[in-house]
């Protein structure tokens, strides 16, 4: 039962792409993570996901349309729905999804992050 | 796949201790909340509950300590702990926990919230 300051906790690391767990609870995850650049196209299977934006803004693109999410916003993406992040300046985001969800869901490729740290 | 705007869905309330459900994945609820005032000690037997703050501050009491929690920040409060949010102030919470969370756990009373809207 210790509180979490999310801007202390994201002052800890500096790389994209590379989410760090942060809490726990009823089989969630709850990650921060910073993004720069283009993402890979990719689902999770089973796992729904939130993307709450601390920081900044990016897209979320869909195969249908792009939605831009901006600091105190949150978009949910439901499992199986094809999605690609995009920043085209740094963001930094807090994710809710599932223990174990994998970062680029059924994609892999060199993005991909398997084992994730607590910070 | 509409994102959600946290002040712009705080603006359409302003009663305390009543949640309102924003967002729903993975079994769990996601919720806006005003607090002023004392709540009800409780505990939720099945439940870890997440409490983060979108504006002001509040104190969430134990039975051995108070931890305050300010704007930025959140806490989880694990199954079967007993707790007490107080706000000297009022607060404006996200909380995320499993749906079909009862606001007042195991201490029902005047305060409890059986059905829930969501804006």
């Amino acid at each position: 039962m210790t509180k979490i300051n999310i801007q202390e906790k994201l002052s800890r690391f500096s790389d994209h792409w590379h989410p760090r767990i942060v809490g726990e609870l009823n089989g969630q995850h709850v990650k921060l993570v910073k993004f720069q650049g283009e993402f890979v196209w990719h689902r999770h299977e089973e796992e729904d996901e939130l993307f709450f934006v601390v920081d900044g803004a990016f897209d979320i693109e869909f195969r249908d349309k792009t939605v831009r999410v901006k600091a105190g916003e949150f978009l949910i993406v439901p499992r199986g729905v094809e999605h690609r992040p995009v920043a085209e300046e740094e963001v930094s985001v807090m994710l809710f999804e599932p223990a174990g969800t994998l970062n680029t869901g059924d994609a892999g490729g060199a993005l991909t992050r398997g084992e994730l740290d607590w910070i």
